[in-house]
């Protein structure tokens, strides 16, 4: 067997099947996956949430995770972030001719690491492979079924006027850690991703508050994006005050450094939830217990004055208006 | 807004927005896409098909079809061969920095008609882009749900000897249609691509022969791979005949200019079927009252002898083992 990807591996014949015995099952095997049919079968009933992402992650290793972990990590949080116990995940890779197998492997064994963390089964797949030069490195998909319990109705147009806005943890860390990776930047204080799967967190948190109105995970765009986006959707105001916004050190040095507010910059393992107030200290306390909820806070609450803006009480005193992102502030981050 | 696919519109903010409600909603809305939440919700109940493919063929436009069409199909067809009635689709995008958007605007209404010939709906997607050069001009994923009526059980494993093989129609259009189209080749009868949702021809057979043992989509690899497939899980010999193998003159006269054999010549409207016997006739008469089944014919069946082999009995008389595909013969048909 070759040591790199060839294109005879995309060819759906013998490299193909070869490599998904040699390098995909003994990772990911499972009953539904071993099938090796056109689709996996599975019995549900309920009320189910479906979601996809592709990632294009550059550099697709960097400090605190890699490709696969980001793949198996942020589709199980989009699913979680509709209230939903994620089940079941497909994985489609798309590899570029001439990546070396072992990093390949090594993806695999993350997406198998990741899956097992987080507790779900990867049981349908797919690769493809094009020519060297027509993509870079690799590209995931991964797309994910998740049931929901009866009762929950999480909305990023469920904002009320009253409601808490609680962060679960240090803004930025993913992005700055997927940009020093790329750009080799030397911190003194290295920084890490926070990629992380956030199902068990959720599942704490709706079960200290069942009625959470709204929960997202804010990714590309950052913090900003997010609640401009429960802003839009809701139609109510959003006021954030800046100095309860958890940021690490590093992280604010980095950025002051380069120039980016942290509001804008991604993360891959935190969450922003906006809960009745009458809930609010119950779901803090849950989220801190949590390991990846540790630096949770409540950060703000939603207002009816500027129905559709973000507004932050600046450390300084002022208030500004906070936009979503406009631009592109990093590339290829997730 | 720009004519051109900039990095902005991957960053998830402003122009990510203005991406969706402009190019992507006003063609694939409905009740559970317009929400624009993490995941789309749904209420099933039974036993359900998940699959996923991405798509990455060159060039997005070819005789027939386009990469739009052909993501929809393929993932309608993968349900199907499950015997699965498709519901629910999502569809996730990478496109290359500098990509004109009247290209993807194309592609979207492509993916809008094709879903609504196959009666499904788009319910969640994602976006990236990456910079020019570091993927060749869009890639596309699409996963999807279908739901299994009880009873059916369908899988490659389910060959039994005695069993009948038959064809839903001529092999190797797809293949050469894509292949004439990249390399400039003309033919005097030009060749277009069989893509197309088998949706309903499943449906209709399955009505026929409620106990179908194995239906597959001779996809990347052709005929040769998909019976190869079937040989191996089932473990049982395939015998088919090639003088019964239908392939358009033009497709034949291709493959013989270009040195390929068409049941190694990938397809994406063609399935292959398993019946036992007594409902072979039955199911090929269904097959042929479906535009997409009209050239059906009975190939080969199902025999004790060379177990995981395929035997083909050449026109001249003599048999020989049809092997799987090995090498690559077309990188990037689907």
């Amino acid at each position: 067997m070759s040591d790199v990807i060839l294109l005879a591996h995309g060819s759906g014949g013998k490299l193909s099947h070869d490599l998904v015995k040699k390098t995909f099952l003994p990772s990911l095997a499972n009953t539904m996956l071993n099938k090796l049919d056109d689709s996996a079968i599975f019995e549900a009933s309920g009320c189910l949430a479906f979601t996809t992402d592709s990632y294009v992650v550059n550099p697709i290793f960097f400090p605190g995770g890699d490709i696969g972990r980001l793949a198996v990590c942020g589709t199980v949080n989009d699913l979680s972030m509709s209230g939903a116990k994620p089940l079941y995940l497909s994985l489609s890779i798309i590899l570029e001719e001439g990546l070396p197998l072992s990093e390949l492997d090594h993806i695999v064994k993350s997406v198998k690491a990741a899956a097992a963390e987080a507790g779900v089964n990867i049981i349908t797949g797919d690769t493809k492979v094009v020519n060297h030069g027509q993509a870079d490195k690799l590209f995931i998909n991964t797309s994910g079924i998740g049931i929901i319990s009866p009762g929950v109705d999480i909305s990023g147009a469920n904002a009320k006027v009253g409601d808490k806005v609680i962060l679960s943890g240090t803004i930025g860390d993913h992005g700055i850690a997927v940009m020093s990776q790329r750009e080799g930047l030397k911190f003194s204080v290295p920084v890490e991703s926070d990629c992380a799967p956030l199902n068990k967190l959720v599942c704490q948190i709706l079960k200290a508050s069942p009625r959470i109105h709204c929960l997202r995970d804010p990714t590309r765009g950052g913090l900003a994006t997010t609640l401009n986006e429960f802003a839009t959707q809701s139609n109510v105001g959003i006021m954030v005050e800046e100095d309860k916004i958890p940021v690490k050190e590093s992280v604010r040095a980095a950025c002051e450094l380069l120039g980016f507010d942290p509001v804008y910059v991604a993360n891959e393992g935190k969450l922003v939830a906006i809960v009745k107030p009458s809930d609010a200290d119950k779901v803090l306390a849950k989220m801190k217990q949590n390991n990846y909820g540790r630096n949770a806070a409540i950060i703000g609450e939603v207002s009816d004055a500027h129905p559709g803006k973000v507004v932050m009480k600046t450390k300084l005193g002022p208030s500004r208006i906070v936009d979503m992102l406009s631009g592109e502030l990093l590339p290829r981050i997730c």
